[in-house]
Order: C-alpha cells, then structure tokens, then sequence
C-alpha cells in the first residue's frame, strides 16, 4: 500500500474554456496553462506519480514542451495510470476537492468522477469529487483562479513484487 | 482500505463564537457560515465522505436548508460517521491540521481531539489535531479567516463485502 | 496502517539561507523562522507525528525554545521517525509537494529525496517529492512565501502489538 497526495492551482481567465475532472463546463472564462489547464485532473496525476514514487508531473510533461500545448489532460492521466500499473501498483481509491468562488460545480461532480474513474481504470465509486468555495476569501475567492486537490491510495497488483 | 482528504476554510468575524473541532474557544470573534462554521469539523466529515465514496458536505447539508443554520457540526459529522458505517466502513485513523493566526489553539488540541473521537466513534488516540500559524501571510495570516486540512483512513468493517 | 498529513508555510526574506528538504539551495533569499525555516521538513514531520497520534511539531519543537533557533530541521525529523518507531510504526511511504514561484526546485528534487529517506531510515524510493509554482497567485505567487505540504502512510511494524 503506499499513499500520495496532489494539489494544483491555475489562474482562470477569459477567451480559455474551463475544464475541470474532464468536463466541460459552460463559463465566461477558463483556466489559463500550456495544455488545458485543468487543475482538478493535475492535482489527481500528481497524487498517482507521489504514491508511486514517479516524480511529478512537470517533469513528466514539461510546459516548455510543445508536444503538450493545449493537451487533453485526461490522456496525460491515463498514460501516468498505466505507467503506475507497470510499476505493479492498482490505485484504489481517489479522493479530490475542487475549489472554486464560481461556477457552481455541484452538478458536475458526478461526470466528472466517470471520466475520471475511465481515464484510471478503476470502477466509478473509486473515484469522489467534492466542491466547495473560498468563502470570497484570497485569490480562489476572488474569482482569479481555481484550485484542486486530491489523494490517492494504491495496492501492489497481485501477481507483482 | 481507502483515504480520504478534506479542505475547509471560513471567514473571521466580530460577532460571532469561535467553534473548532466542537469545542468553544474564547476569542473576540467567530467563524461566518449557515452552520456553526466549524471549519475543522467541515475537513474532516468531507474527508470522511470522500473516503467512503458518498460526496462531499455541500451535497448532504446545503447552507440554503434553513433545517442546517446554525447546526451543531458535531452532529452532522457524527451523521456521516453513521452513514460511512452503514456502508462497511470503520474510520481508522483521521489527521488533520487547523490554520489560524490567533488565537493559539494548542491548548484547545486534546478537547478537540477527545470530541472529534467521540462523534466518530473511534478511539481518542485515532485522532491527531495539529495547529499552525500561516507566519502572518495570506487571509488566514492576516487574521480574516481560518482554513482546516484533514485525511482519513478506512477500513472495510469485518463481516461486510 | 496509519495515515497522515501536514502542512507548512515560512515567509521568504533577504539574508537567510533557503533549505527545502535539507538541501540547501542557491537563491538570494531564505525561509524566516526559528529554525532552518525548511517547511518542506516541517511538513513532513507533522505528517508523521500525526499519523502516529503523537501531536505536532509546535509542541514538539516551540519556537519560544533556544534550543531550536537555528535548528537543522533534519535532525528534528530523524528524532521524530525515531519516536514514532518507539511507537511500534513503519513509514511506509512519504509523498509531499514544495510550492515556490522560484527558484525552480526540480534540479534538487532527487536530492531532497535521499536526504528525506536517510532522515526517515526508509529506502529512497519510498520518498517522493514534487515541485509547482503557485501560477504568480497569491503569497506564494508573488514569492513572499514557500509552502510544502505531505501525507505518510504508517505500518505496524512487525513484533509489535
Ligand atoms: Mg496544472
Ligand atoms: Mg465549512
Ligand atoms: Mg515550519
């Protein structure tokens, strides 16, 4: 068993779509970052690379690498879940807050947890996703950005050292 | 097995009691929010939810139910407890940290500590508060609010699936 | 199995060294603090001692004590995994995440890592760290601070009860 832990930030901003867990989500502006900023799935990948021991994602996908400008965070998620799964680690179980002044993200927790559960492998009730706001509180509660983190519990595959 | 992690944060007010991890703590001014706004209590009952898979605390309790103002937090965390239990689950350990710039909390972390036990059911010394200051930096350093942090652990409860 | 979760913020001033998880790093400015000021140390630390139940590091360490001004925040972490062995617990893994707008810290991440496992007596891979900038966002974005926050799993160790 082995745990890891992630946390992300990006400054949301107008002319960017939001994605937050995958979804998208109709808003006046969107999250600013090389690839689509969504701070909800690099706070996740960086928990799965900590458990694992694999570093963290600014190494794995460097924003001076054009190979990334405006990726679909869920690929970079899935390819870290499988690098995970060579390693001999299953996650078990991901816990995640999303943090943001608006929109409310309520109702879109659920799809947000789908995609997540598809891009790790893992069955959807593996994966909750909680929301909340900064109580108009620092820059989140000014509306200047969005944060997320997240943990993540893995087990040895069995059949694995 | 499963973890869980939660994240609470609430504005610093006159007029109010200062209510964290159940107990009152004698001070000029109290936590805002529909509940008791007992930031501590929030991190670890989302925390909880998390782990077990059951959303977050907005979605049980909404601050727009007048059934939840001025609610006992102690109360609604002993609910999800119950719940977390229903579903095969028992809390195993939970740590969490409480970030205030006044007033000094330490000697409120066994109160606090005994409490939270109690609303989980657990034994005292499976739960762990810590306190800190934010070194004068930020909302919470500038005394205009408090943040909570908090993980769980669970385990399946013996004869369930 | 335990687990556990700490956090830590030092303001960022002229004429201190930096020290991020025992490694010193050339920058032209330094964590303030009693201390060595190396909140990624210090969170790591409150994360072990409450996953063992064993309180937090403002009571284990008072910065009102002289003992401690100018402390190697390595030697306090080593007395801490020692503590917590005496408690009949293993660390199994340490995953953490260092937020500072500059300098860029990952050249030292593999560094901080082995110092972090020789403090703990585990293997090095059981130690990940992880490095972000705070998007110029806030305290940390406008580098006035450096945070670092981490979670630890804890394993009975064997013979014990
Ligand atoms: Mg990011
Ligand atoms: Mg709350
Ligand atoms: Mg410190």
């Amino acid at each position: 068993w082995r745990v890891g832990e992630g946390w992300d930030v990006h400054a949301l901003v107008p002319g960017r779509r939001l994605v937050l867990g995958g979804v998208e989500i109709p808003f006046g502006r969107g999250l600013l970052g090389h690839s689509d900023a969504d701070a909800l799935l690099h706070a996740i990948t960086d928990a799965l690379l900590g458990a694992a021991g694999l570093g963290d994602i600014g190494t794995w996908f460097p924003d001076t690498d054009a190979r990334f400008e405006g990726a679909d965070s869920g690929q970079l998620l899935q390819a870290v879940a499988a690098a995970v799964r060579e390693r001999g680690w299953q996650p078990v179980n991901v816990d995640a807050t999303v943090v943001a002044q608006a929109p409310r993200l309520g109702p879109y927790r659920a799809a947000m947890q789908d995609r997540i559960a598809r891009c790790l492998g893992v069955p959807p009730d593996a994966v909750n996703v909680k929301a909340k706001t900064a109580e108009r509180l620092g820059p989140v509660g000014q509306g200047l950005s969005i944060e997320a983190r997240a943990v993540v519990l893995l087990q040895r595959r069995a059949g694995t050292a």
